[in-house]
């Protein structure tokens, strides 16, 4: 027996898919889209269909921008285009410009490596890097994935695809977070705060 | 400056508006959807606005439905068209029709009266529950709100309303659920069971 009706039955469906959205999560959601004023449930259906065929990548960095050119950052003069950052995630670009002291551009991955999750050195953008390397003008790659396993193994195999190209890598810093305190931070974090201590200057 | 492109910044806000999302989930939910197939972005796009226009509420029972007439359990030879039970959403049909021994037809209030909440009694279907009752055929009235002070507080001024027109209104039975244990019960609920306690046959 059909309890909703198949429209309703369709748009829950369609919200249970989305990632760590359950049943019952999916009903809620569809009985709040299906009470909005038509108008506004239209603006939602165009910014679904918008955001899939408007966004694209960037084609010198990856990033998600709009058109066909290069993104904003690689485009812009003010950006050193010798140095390049290494990235999961297009996430992670907003943290690093959030800081604001990165003057460089970026390369983002969309991915790392993960054998777990069935993610190998080419289902991320790993040949657009090598490419971007190969073809000149680059000083440094810093590699800035997050400093977990997959992050790590991801980091060390880029370094070693860019190996023939005498480019100059590096990897972010890892320490005691700023703000934090010395009591709670794990083993592995210290060992390497202790590893990369610094003289004061 | 701008980090993402805004046709996806458009969708994250869409998301972010929805109940129970916020930033960051909204984020991780656009991303999926940009990622999808292009078909697959149109679908969920269509059944937005698909159930938004499709879906109608019952002229009967004010259930959801589709179409201009009658919902399928309204419409039913099979259905005691003289029992009316009352709920106050529509998945508690959904509840009651999965329990599968209610053969009468419902009524659904889409909400409780809730002064908390803005909600008053214009605020739900009650004028057409009245009208239903008064134009005759209507043996009995069930009570299904939820046992919480709001769907206490509605049954009981529904029953009031329904007063003039002699018909029986009745209320779930409160009691211990099927396959608890009485220790994890609470006072009221095994007050309720005390009250409602039944000779064996």
């Amino acid at each position: 027996m059909q309890y909703f009706p198949p429209a309703l039955e369709n748009l829950v469906e369609q919200f249970a898919r989305l990632p760590g959205i359950g049943t019952k999560t999916a009903q809620r959601l569809a009985f709040f889209v299906m009470n909005l004023p038509e108008n506004e449930a239209k603006a939602f259906a165009d910014a679904i269909v918008g955001a899939r065929q408007s966004v694209t990548y960037c084609p010198v960095c990856q990033n998600l921008t709009e058109g066909d050119g290069p993104c904003a950052i690689c485009a812009s003069k003010r950006r050193d285009q010798g140095t390049i950052c290494v990235v999961a995630d297009p996430k992670d670009v907003i943290a690093m410009e959030r800081a604001g002291e990165y003057t460089g551009v970026y390369h983002v991955l969309h991915g790392v490596i993960s054998p777990m999750s069935h993610m190998g050195p080419d289902d991320i953008r790993s040949q657009e890097l090598v490419r971007r390397v190969a073809a000149g003008g680059v000083n440094e790659v810093i590699m800035a994935t997050n400093p977990d396993t997959e992050g790590e193994t991801t980091a060390m195999y880029l370094s070693r695809l860019l190996a023939p190209f005498g480019v100059k890598v590096t990897r972010l810093a890892y320490g005691i977070p700023v703000g934090s305190h010395l009591e709670y931070a794990d083993e592995a974090t210290l060992m390497r705060a202790l590893e990369g201590r610094r003289e004061f200057r």
